[in-house]
């Protein structure tokens, strides 16, 4: 079996062993769901404590709070996403830069910025959980962290396939469609990729077709091909490439969304930014975004953030010095201080 | 706040702020203990799961199983061993080499290797929960594993303060002391270090006070001061030094331990390999033990082996080839042979 | 000996030890002879598969096709250009990225790029054979790629001082002058460099002499001495400074070249871009084009584009993921699309 | 003691042995005083001797001279940028590139640039003196160039800490304040950091309190905060955040300063730069100015440059083939070329 | 399609286009073995000057000669080693050594070190030439090497898979078969590796079905499984594994090979080093052969060696300064030494 | 002209222009005067700071000194020793290990190491001084260290040709010759390394010559070649090579040396060690001796050492987490302890 395909397989590769061994099947997954449970009750009680200390604090309307999702096998190419949350808290905190965001809000301030930790993904594999319900894990993970009024969902990738989980748990809870601000280099648009519905590189088809979204704004697109395009068009998705990013700047730079929907929700895919500014990404695709250009984007948008996701970091292909943890780390602060209020 | 000192308090940060807020004490204290039993609960769980199947396949005396402590800030210099578990994991699966250790047995089969995944210790302390308890925390996690006979603790460090609680629970639960193999260029028995009790550099004198060992023998040793050396006078500790290893190699390599104690425990810090071999790990002390040393020591010790440790390996010193991962996964594959029956 | 010299005269340091045994003279020159016409027939013969495949699947007017040459012995610092089209080939076919164009041309369609492999340059230096000749053999190369309708050669250098008898042997061909665009740092126009007039920044001054090139337009200057501005007005080359490039960015967006004479030939020196974006250059000049700067030159051009070249793309200078290969991979691919129809 | 206060108190371990030893305190304090006039005595000379070289080739008016001060302690997170100026100066004279400026200026001309050496900040350090001391060399080696006509101090940092000694020596001599042109990621002007009032993080509040600028120019800026603002506010300083860069880049590119007062100082933090441009520093901030950007603003201001300094530049932390060395090099042989006449 | 996929398929990527527009086979195929002819007429050449050189010299028996196979779509992991020959032929004449090897013969003299180029793998690959036939030329090109008396080939991988062409063609030019003295950390011994029979995993499987050598040492192997222990006994291979190795050390030390047979084959797979010694390889498995080990070894083996490979250098993996490529080096300038006389 | 050639005449690139000028001769060397006395004062103030210091607090025979030699102009290959200094002093002092010997020293106590700095070499070239003066320069200035009673040099280079004036100062110091040992991968004992008689490749031809030396070992040896040799009988030195290291080690692990002559020097190039363990040096030749090795030669040499160097390490090539910098410092560290009484 080649290295990929080991990975792709960790957390099951004995469950062969035991099935030629006659193990009975419902003993397994009797202790699937005990420790999907389990998984669940954790995260439940993390987003409790963080909302019941958001609640006694008072005045709070909306609060994000980090969600970690270390998933990457569904990446068609590396798996190194996988490691990215540690990676991006530990940027977020580096003594090397201090604490205020760009327009000043404080992120050592419980109202700015909490966390609720990671959903145990890798756990929850090797217990031979597939992904079908793998993915409902994730979705339910959300809503745990929506339950807890002021808290809103931040959540660190893992690759792009969370993405349609997160959405569908948001649209789910709120009770409609959102609208989408996608900031990346690829549509992530097709049917399935190799096979895989649930691949990185078809989450916003799945989107789409739950009716999840209304609006889906893609910017940053430089690696479409027709495929990309003709999805696009099926489901009224409005690209923006860069080709022409310089006589779209203006408009993207003064966005307005989320009307008449449940809110808005912003997905970045860290590889919108020209490898220049982002390294450690997967996926190397240059003529992208600058970081400046994202923050103008992000600064002037106008709408209710619901939730965010800031995904395809991967810390294996990062610079020594992990300059790319730190770009990850700037977006997720400066989502916060966004989101926050 | 310095760098150093901001990671350090990570999770605590915003606690200041709650408590200037008047938040109430034991709505902190409530939610705490809620996360840590769920934390508990899943450990347990997925122990169960990995339990039950490997007695319903039967025949089985002694199966090691993993257990990551992600845990690296007790390190006085760098906090990196916080991210090596998933890494070492990787690593031991990692298409690159196959499944069959040096002395023949599979590691596919769940006798030789299980995983019951990680003590989620950067949640619980972004919680607020302080280092007394999270080291309960570990110990209990270790005695949730060895309560689902025939599971024994295979531990991925985290730095080396963790070995304090594991060995803690290991004596407990099996009623007794152990005889410890531990090999490491530092002896790291100081009374504390920095002030801090729970430091990587004071875990054995910990565990020797607690009279949780009875013989310690220490390999590898070649960063030793005055106090070291009194110390391990002090608690009797067999130290071997480099500077006479070549003296010493035959005894080393032919060593029988655990007899009239309730077994051994091994507690292998990477750093005790030279860094030419282990280039990746915080404390560069040349002048180590070669890879083939270690296993001859390991391959030919006898005793029953009831649990053991791999610490120190820090990922964000490692090359870019992950080298040091390699190391530590085989060390972990090496002793899983050893230790399963 | 140092080290550079000793790099440079690779190839023929042990001719000394043949000529003081007073091996006949003719009989070197035969076998040379013997090994140059056998490298010669097996570019004939690979062009030639090529050719006869894209004229029975018919309806291809130009066709480029991949013509490596491996020589990096010119240059005066570095030599690592000899070892890039291996690398650039490995990036353009890497499964990190889709095979689809920005303008949506589909790179796995023989018609819109083919490859004729390299010239065996380090075989034939390695005979002895001096540089005038193996200049001499890169010009024969070119023209066996442009005998076999439709192809256009495509050329991955190597270091610079391969675009002198490359664009000869296009002119030669096609029975006189291009126009050229040529995207760079340095305007590569020194009468001679370190005594050396095949230096790799000298190319242009023999191709000017040549009369090769009626319009000569170099773009992303930013090292150039008085020598190179009076070079540059002596052959009458239109020299575009980055210290002007906002002002005279629409023009260069907008050009069209080639008209009444054989065609364009673009010439892209990697170390066109900003180091930020082409870290694995041998010479780092900062305040370079950005990568969508020259792919807005590229896509804009209007013209019969004859042939081109990617060089000086050196990949001991490259960042450990490979981004400078993707980066030169990238232009490659989208010269591609360009040139062929 | 930890990694990062040991570091910190270098120079000065052994000093508590000493003093318990009973040494006679003026023993080591005449000690001292003839180790720092034998430092002042050596820069002293270098700069004479390059002095007497200009006069005596003539027609001079201002000539840069290289003055390293490879100091790193006061830095709040890496003390890197110790090790920076023979890194800057052997990017100065590295054969990658050619030795012309972007204007047409010749380096090797001594007219151009001259190089007095480093002040032996650590030598110093390591005989026990402090900061308070250590501040007054820096001061009077500055003072010693400027002794020497016409010769100008272009200073190699270290950290930001040396602004203040360097400014204020240099308003010192001339008589009275000069305009500043501050370009950097942070303003670097909050009361004290951490407690020390020499910190690379205060520097320009010291300067401003000692009245020896009137105007502040801050440009780069996209790390601040509050304190930041008011003290900016307080002390009448002009600063120009990356956010609205866009709006100021005309002003920021047609800039004239010094009349009326003494003349310009440029203080060139290099995280100014966007860290794809210049990894190689110890605070990443993304969202910063391009190479380019820097360029135009220093090409095009009017004004009579009197003194420079380039900080920051950490080489632990540079890409392997040492690109913001290369950035670094380039942002010194620019400035010498302004100020050079 | 995954990225290794593609990789794999390199080369027959446009075939499938090719026939579905019905390009005739017969046209492929006559262009195909067109390529091929040209392809062993260029390494004919070059051998017979070679041979010619060293004929006219006289008093040589027997003359080592490079012959590059930059072959790399046989392993199971990485493809890296198909980049490795002109890397290690950079490292051989680089000018941080000098040219004599340990024993005291000089590199420069043609007696001791000559070179014939690469087959030109990848060129034959393109032209969708599939592996049977590409195996066919390989050895070809190793026999035309063998017909210039004195050259004996010292051939340059590549993977491991090259070995079986290589040692077929030793065997039937000589007419029966050799001893091997394979130095590896693994037996490539499987039957077959992912249903591949020319995988690297399975050349020596090849080459003692087709009774090309009588005795097989392996020695240096620690990654072994029981297929590959069961395929040692069925082929009689005498494995050496690292476990013992202390203990068989003299008898590896003090080898005599070849008696009764046509001569000594010697196949150095770098990984037999341990990868502190060789970090640049595809498979780390520690816990392997010190440098100084394998010298041992062939310093003082007895018998007539008449060809050599080194494999499996991966620079893709290498250390900055290329350690593993300079290791490489040394191992081919020892070999050659060796083989010469 | 080159990269290489521009650094080798650094420092006085700019005096052609001076003479073309008709700057007066005397001018320049009155100049030269003063700045070379300048720093030999700053020199003799440091180190008499340091005896001082020791003779107050009395009860040291002998102390080292650390004296710092950056000078890499004479390496043949690379310059990167010249900023080795203060990287060795840093790895000294870093919080990753403690301060203790191996054989319980306190490197805290100025007894057992002190600093005098470093000879500004770089600012002394850049004067336009000429080798011959800048040899007698460092000469002089291990004088001034001696002068200072307990003070012996530990010299820390810089590349291998500063031994030649340390050993000529040393022995001209104490009034006759000393016996060496030294640790190398190369003799270093040409008469002359392409015409420069100050190579760090014949530094031993000009101390043996001298007479500065009666028995001198050489260790380690593993690229020499018949000049070397044949240098090596001259002198009567005796060579130890690796390739009888296994038979030579007793007599090496037990030396007694220095009886009869004025004492023992110990010279070591970190290249001794092999590239497994010491990466970060200009010339990589495998086959080396452990890190272990060289400490029990060290350990165990009886004899009164009164001066010792160590050189070579090139931070330019180490990883990334300076291990070879640690290893420099560990060798330093140990000597220290070894000289100290």
């Amino acid at each position: 079996m080649s290295g990929t395909a080991m990975v792709r397989s960790r957390g099951i590769h004995y469950l062969q062993q035991l099935k030629a061994a006659n193990i009975p099947l419902d003993l397994i997954e009797k202790g699937q769901n005990r420790v999907i449970d389990a998984s669940l009750t954790l995260i439940r009680e993390r987003a409790k404590l963080k909302g019941e200390l958001l609640r006694a604090l008072g005045g709070v309307v909306a609060s994000p709070s980090l969600l970690g999702v270390p998933l990457g096998h569904n990446s068609s190419f590396l798996q190194g996403p996988a490691f990215a949350p540690p990676r991006i808290r530990e940027a977020i905190w580096c003594g090397s830069t201090n604490s205020t965001t760009e327009e000043g809000k404080e992120l050592k301030d419980p109202r700015v910025l909490t966390d609720v930790g990671d959903v145990p993904v890798q756990e929850i594999r090797d217990c031979g959980v597939d992904d079908d319900r793998l993915m409902k894990v994730i979705s339910e993970s959300v809503s745990l962290v929506m339950e807890q009024d002021p808290l809103r969902p931040l959540v660190l990738g893992g690759d792009h396939s969370i993405s349609f989980p997160v959405v569908r748990a948001v649209s789910e809870k709120l009770g409609g469609p959102v609208d989408i601000l996608h900031l990346d280099a690829h549509p992530d648009i097709y049917d399935a990729f190799e096979g895989n519905k649930y691949s990185h590189a078809s989450s916003f088809a799945r989107i789409m077709e739950g009716g999840y979204a209304r609006r889906l704004l893609q910017v940053g697109i430089r690696s479409i091909n027709k495929e990309g395009r003709e999805q696009g068009k099926r489901f009224g998705v409005e690209q923006y490439e860069m080709r022409t990013f310089s006589r779209d700047r203006h408009f993207l730079e003064n966005l307005k969304l989320g009307e008449g929907v449940k809110g808005v929700y912003i997905s970045v895919d860290v590889d919108c930014l020209d490898p220049a500014f982002a390294p450690g990404v997967s996926h190397i695709e240059p003529g992208g975004l600058s970081f400046r250009d994202v923050l103008n984007i992000l600064h002037n948008l106008q709408g209710n953030i619901v939730a965010a996701d800031v995904v395809e970091f991967n810390p294996q292909r990062d610079t020594v010095d992990g300059m790319t943890a730190m770009v990850a780390a700037k977006l997720v602060r400066e989502l916060a201080a966004k989101m926050s209020k």
